[in-house]
């Protein structure tokens, strides 16, 4: 399982590249991609207004208005999950694209209220349509991985009442990875891994074993706050080995399985 | 197989209400639509300019060129093709949603130049991304409804290049159509089907022969010029019944298959 993070610098057409060696190779691989940045440009470009939630435990996402969400599901759904469809054929890869509305890949509840933080003071707002992933459905996965496809899944999730919902694709990776008994689950993004010292590059941390994940979720800072905890939560739910490594190198995916980046066992 | 089209006045919802009565009596259904009125507005947000070629012969078609394409796109993949999934997931139909790029679904080439009449000159335009679909690929659909999913199919195509084309949604139904071995294949648009004398209702044609299509599809104008061509197309590649009928009355399509609408047998 390979999550390919949708912010600025992750070069997509290396990471196809790299994951068509592995497929070509006879390895199953399932691909799950966000799309942060592409939705901030539409956004810009609809004259929609970005804005980030800070919740009270002091967890930022995207404030998802009705929108917000139709932007988030053009950008990713409509362009960069075919871009990454069209990436992938090109490589010989059979590759169909989903998102997790398709026969409820992905199911979540969608968030009644969320509070968040606003100048100081918590407010609640209600029409927000975000939510977690609670339940990725195999079945889908295996029937196309089992005749030969690759999927490439992108968000939204639906909600158990119908909706579309914005949710993190890292966890929703996380959960993916679980589902399909995946061996391992690579987060590729534009860092190099965990940083003891962010920004500085050189304070990789190499290994976090299962019982200093907590631990490390305290100390990380935004994004890379969700990815540990993603990390985390695959590894209870029995994936073997999850690495957060980085997009912006050659062969990142095969990278990442040879030992560089951040390896959680 | 039911194409519905992306003109202004389709319910959407009300047809697949109806699809999902179809289905749930144990019938499989595939959808293929199109986008052309979401297309439109979203180019508007965006300020993209929506122009029509008109090609020598006299077929018009969309002005397609690389950032409308990208619009096509985000209208037809991102959204509509999601809003039928989750109207199909809400009434208890397994859907799924695909384009012609999935798998290579829908291959064709992509026109290296396009001839069109502008201001009464025959121009040549090169960056144009239009095509046509000479290839539906059964496979993947097969897989899906053999596993019980009911698969929901959206342009763009895929160019024997690789590119995203965009191509007419009804022609790509009938090959589809073929492909999948279908035995009728419903197209809903907002008329109620061929008429003798357009636009006066009154004058539907109820039955076409195999033998008239080409006669229907020098009397007919715009949209409605390839929704016969297409039904002829079906008819050569094996379909046994096409019905050309109308997305705006109750049950759109189970009306179609009892007998309203325009038959081509």
């Amino acid at each position: 399982m390979v999550k390919i993070g949708g912010s600025e610098g992750v070069d997509r057409a290396a990471v196809c590249t790299d994951i068509a060696a592995i497929v070509r190779g006879g390895q199953p691989v399932v691909v799950v991609h966000g799309g942060s940045h592409d939705t901030n440009q539409l956004c810009q470009r609809l004259g929609i207004p970005v804005r980030t939630i800070t919740s009270p435990s002091g967890h930022t996402s995207r404030r998802t208005d009705a929108q917000t969400l139709q932007a988030f599901q053009m950008a990713c759904r409509g362009i960069i999950n075919q871009q990454l469809v069209t990436l992938l054929l090109g490589q010989g890869v059979n590759a169909v694209g989903l998102s997790g509305l398709d026969a409820r890949l992905w199911q979540g509840e969608r968030k009644g209220a969320v509070r968040a933080i606003e100048n100081g003071v918590t407010v609640i707002i209600r029409d927000d349509y975000t939510g977690s992933v609670e339940q990725a459905d195999p079945r889908l996965l295996s029937l196309l991985l089992d005749a030969g496809y690759t999927p490439v899944i992108s968000p939204p999730a639906i909600s158990t009442q119908g909706e579309a919902i914005n949710v993190d694709a890292d966890r929703a990776a996380a959960r993916t990875a679980a589902a399909v008994r995946a061996e391992t689950l690579v987060l590729l993004s534009n860092v190099p891994g965990v940083l003891e010292r962010f920004p500085d590059e050189s304070s990789l941390v190499s290994r976090v074993s299962r019982e200093r994940v907590e631990e490390y979720v305290g100390l990380a800072q935004g994004r890379m706050k969700k990815k540990i905890m993603s990390a985390g939560e695959a590894l209870r739910d029995g994936v073997s080995t999850v690495v957060i490594a980085d997009a912006r190198v050659p062969e990142p995916v095969r990278s990442a399985l040879s030992g560089k980046g951040t390896r959680f066992e």
